[in-house]
């Protein structure tokens, strides 16, 4: 194998009440990576479409966890990378996760495989540590993973794979404004009252048994967050609208995806899933914001392999 | 029907992680209740073997939930009960609980079943509120629902019934010493740092997936708490040293019963239950304390019938 295509897919990472331990992948949204094996046993980036990103590897993502395991593996050969993004840096939609993942997932791939999953989520981790300064392993797991993903532990890192319901979609509304993860962690509380956190967990308890159970309405009742989405939505032009807007239309729950500032909802079926998206648009077309919109299933497979030459 | 024998079993709640939001039934240790209706058209208790506990109906928990069911339905029957305890109250597994929940459990029975399990638990809260001072609802749930649940909300009230797996047994240890619900309230923190929070609930969805995939080795690492056991374990003589003979001797984890003093060990079964209770046994054999030793499978039943007359 000397050239791989890959999807390494968007993800959403807190789902409300699961916040900095859950995240789920996308079906049909995320990026397009192409990998290419050759003599200079050196990392390099010919092409980013799509984004304002550095190609100096070592300042991209990718080119750090892709470095990153030819080192660890004595790799006697160079890797030249490719980058074609379908959505926007800084949407909050685990844009350099997907990244630094799919390079785990392909530089694994030319090794022939030696590292499991769990240690391409600990090499994807140094991508998001050079990208937001902590090794977040949610969203990086989801792609890795596929699914949903539950980060039970960092120390010792300990990922769980939870079952998707098969008709479960996500509709994502992103608000093209500035909204850095820095700015975002800040706001959030350094401790919580014992009573907040007991509801919080208790919500937890009921998304992974609703997700387990393929029951809809305990996955959307469970959809409650009351440690960042309270401080965070401040950042959100028009979030209770929207949130408010996703529910009225048959959403089961809504929310901030990852720090922000896009904003997700849960559907089951697609049909609900497209009328959550018009019931985004709504809010959003007269406010003179620009704004995308993006509907997928939930995404089983996460990162996946496209084509291998 | 004229007179209900039932089986009232004992409760563990908490479950390390799912600090005042999980609990679970025990198959084989639990009170005997004896209910029989009359013309009275008033509640009286004629018979309580086994623990010092009020006979005046209005002062007994059984009591109080047993005349709030019939005064709800406008039944025109009285109820005499009879408890026969088999462990003793104040122990953290769940005593008032039983007596409340088999009190609601029959007399719906008497009263041909009118009342959901989910109503249930909310008179069987009354006898909690009567006994605690507040109306905690997880011991109550496990009872009536059997097995492992998680209360996802109290307002609305939303009992979630979790998936047992089989296999899956429980020790105990109740040193005889007193510790009142109260006074295991007052030393937990007010409020609780963010990362610790974090901690906690992704325990918990680690409990309840592990619940879910038979995965006994993550129901074990699952079962941390490091809320209320750090604060709580200093009430219970030696908890370290049981928690670690628990541990030795094969169990998936341990934890505080409750609100203690017992301690509880889960174990994937019998055989390792019962070489816990030896490792427990060990621990507190020379020690001057009377204590009691228990192994049971956990009861996917809950409260039951055991003859109609």
């Amino acid at each position: 194998m000397n050239k791989l295509h890959i999807f390494s897919p968007a993800t959403v990472a807190n789902v409300s009440c699961g916040f900095d331990a859950m995240a789920f992948a996308l079906e049909n949204l995320g990026d397009e990576m192409i990998f290419e094996k050759n003599e200079s046993g050196k990392v390099t980036i010919s092409v980013i479409e799509g984004a304002d990103l550095p190609k100096d590897p070592e300042k991209n993502v990718a080119g750090v966890v892709a470095q990153a395991m030819l080192d660890d593996s004595k790799a006697d050969f160079g890797v030249d990378i490719q980058i074609i993004k379908t959505y926007k840096p800084g949407s909050g939609m685990g844009s350099s996760a997907a990244s630094s993942a799919g390079a785990a997932f392909a530089i694994n791939k030319f090794l022939k495989e030696p590292y499991s999953t769990l240690e391409l989520v600990k090499f994807a981790q140094m991508g998001e540590l050079a990208a937001c300064g902590a090794p977040i392993a949610d969203n990086v797991s989801a792609v890795l993973y596929g699914g949903f993903v539950l980060i039970r532990s960092y120390e010792p890192l300990d990922v769980i794979s939870i079952p998707t319901p098969a008709q479960l979609y996500v509709t994502l509304i992103h608000p093209q404004i500035k909204l850095g993860t820095k700015e975002a962690r800040e706001v959030l509380p350094k401790s919580i009252d014992l009573q907040t956190a007991v509801s919080q967990w208790s919500n937890v308890g009921g998304l992974i048994s609703g997700l387990y159970a393929e029951d809809f309405n305990l996955i959307g009742r469970s959809m409650q967050d009351a440690v960042a989405e309270p401080v965070r939505k401040h950042f959100i032009p028009h979030f209770d609208a929207l949130k408010a807007a996703a529910l009225a239309a048959g959403a089961l729950g809504a929310g901030i995806s990852g720090s922000g500032p896009s904003v997700f909802a849960l559907s089951e079926g697609d049909v609900t899933a497209e009328k959550v998206k018009q019931a985004f648009d709504g809010v959003y077309k007269d406010k003179g914001i620009d704004y995308k919109l993006y509907v997928s299933k939930v995404g089983k497979e996460g990162v996946k392999s496209t084509g291998i030459l």
